[in-house]
């Protein structure tokens, strides 16, 4: 009997559709793992409401409990854009990017998967099967930087990338061994011709730990560049490794392009596993379709099965995916169903 | 009789393939213009080639002659990848960037338009016509930032972010005003949630200038969610500005949405003309296929129309577009044509 402590934090908006769904798949996968292995649910009410209603984002003791979790499960995070009763990126920032930070989740992985049955909007995608290893923890994600003279003709603001030698390195590593596990070939984003300082810690480390894995294969594409070469050929790409911000632009695109982002799904992981791991959908939100049961909770589900997978249960995560497959192989030419439809559809496959 | 001082730099790879093509038509064109206007043209042979050879990027002497003269054309600057004679971005921020920076080139100007013999890789891109006003002389690319203890496990680089209420204030003055000339829809591109200081400064100066254009709808897209609408509804959107970051992968997006980096023009451009403005294509000098008359010229010949629209000669620069529109026309089915022969078509296509 091994019971598994999982923190959920449905969070904002269609966060609180899809989570249910995703917890619906991981309760029809669960029996799959054998051996009495349970997981024991504690929803954590966090997000746009209870900052308005209380004032509260992350209380220092909520984060004190999800330390002492298993893995985490989240749906979005982000209030209705322009409500001025929520400063920007407070709920980004004090909660999702505050988890993020507090539990070192370094490597930030995004598979992209064109499914059969998804339909990518390129009129030749081709087959299109790679990881983004984003780090996590630094970058201009740090919040470093200010304003002065703050509303007047002589303002200035500033935001500092901050990139270290120990946290480059590190989510570089998982990178190569990711590669290695793959098809062996490992591309760097980044922008080293303009952002030059980032772009040599980062060219430097990618050689130095490259030198460990002489069986990779490594390239380099400029994040600019990179917008063409997702469009026009991304099946090109195994391992796709970059630092915060480019990871974030890229894998949504990536996203796009692998038939949109209510698939994407996330793993926010801390590979040294001293702290819990967290799953979440690349989406966000999305306050404009909230409530309304239209959202898609397959990116959720698909972060069930990233989830099963970190924590050793390789076969059932892969009856997850394998039940996202077939599901989305029977969505062509059928009517749109209710974010509760897809839910039951694939935990009844799953449940076989 | 007007004689307008060009100052033309071929630069690297493609480039000195695309430029002469683009003069080519600029010859065709300068008929239309009529009341004797002729361009003196003065090469500049700046880029990898000069540096590796005596290692000058943009010596002083030819930067007061350019600042001279009445406009730029360039071609791309960029040697071969990983040539160990040429640190990262010497070449770019040396003369591309430095060129930029030193002639207040603060709106860069890249419109997007899906023309109708171009071929999109989506597969359903609708009309796309929209502008992309990318300020150009701040944001991360000022070269603020630096590293310690570089080579050790202990190292740490930085890169700061600028942002100066001077400098978003003139450039949303430009993009506003391009919008109300056009359909009257500006989207203000950051990454207000996580970028937070800079975030504000450009929210809340769009605010403001858009104040004075009640006219003109505002709306805000993260670059992340950018990503996913230019892929899947590239036709909402008029004019789009932002930082120079983030409109450096997004123009790119753009190209590739709208038939290919082989056609997006840019222009570099200082509205108050106090210095000449430059305009160059999008694409970079692309060692891979240099030399081999493959690149597609018609970026670095809309870069033309660009310049002679903002020289002041609508006719001639409408000209050229609508004999780049004609050859696109040409084009489906046709097998592939050199370089030189692009610009042919396209220069007789002008002359009529
Ligand atoms: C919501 C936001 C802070 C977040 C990010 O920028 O990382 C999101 O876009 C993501 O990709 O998970
Ligand atoms: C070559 C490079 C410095 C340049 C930039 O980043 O601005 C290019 O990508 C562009 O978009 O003009």
């Amino acid at each position: 009997m091994t019971s598994i402590k999982l923190a959920v934090i449905p969070g904002d908006g269609i966060g609180q559709e899809v989570v249910p769904e995703a917890l619906k798949v991981l309760d029809a996968a669960t029996p799959l793992i054998g051996g009495g292995v349970t997981f024991e649910k504690t929803s954590y009410d966090l997000g746009a409401e209870r900052y308005l209603a209380t004032g509260e984002v992350l209380p220092d003791s909520v984060l004190d409990e999800i330390r002492t979790q298993d893995a985490i499960l989240l749906g979005a995070v982000g209030g209705k854009p322009g409500d001025p009763n929520l400063p920007p990126g407070i709920l980004e920032r004090g909660l999702l990017l505050k988890l993020r930070f507090e539990l070192d989740h370094y490597v930030n992985l995004r598979p992209s998967k064109l499914f059969p049955g998804a339909a990518s909007p390129l009129a030749n995608p081709g087959d299109i099967d790679f990881v983004v290893v984003r780090e996590g923890t630094e970058g201009p994600y740090t919040g470093n930087g200010g304003s002065i003279r703050v509303g007047t003709p002589a303002e200035v603001a500033t935001e500092v990338s901050l990139n270290t030698a120990f946290g480059v390195e590190r989510v570089v590593r998982d990178a190569f061994a990711r590669a290695q596990k793959r098809r062996k070939k490992l591309t760097l984003v980044h922008k080293t011709n303009v952002i030059v300082n980032a772009g040599k810690i980062w060219t430097r480390l990618v050689d130095q730990v490259g030198a460990e894995y002489p069986d990779v294969a490594v390239d380099y594409q400029h994040v600019d560049a990179m917008m063409i070469h997702l469009v026009v050929n991304p099946s090109q790409f195994d391992v796709i490794v970059t630092d915060n911000l480019f990871g974030d632009i890229v894998t949504d695109l990536a996203a796009a392009v692998t038939g949109g982002i209510g698939l994407a799904a996330s793993g926010n992981v801390n590979p040294d596993r001293t702290t819990p791991s967290m799953f979440e959908p690349v989406h966000g939100s999305a306050p404009d379709i909230a409530g309304q049961q239209k959202a898609d909770p397959t990116a959720a589900i698909g972060s069930v099965a990233l989830m099963l997978d970190h924590l050793g249960y390789a076969d059932a995560a892969a009856a997850v995916d394998a039940a996202i497959v077939k599901d989305l192989e029977s969505r062509q030419g059928a009517p749109a169903r209710r974010t509760s439809e897809v839910g039951d559809a694939i935990a009844a496959l799953v449940a076989g």
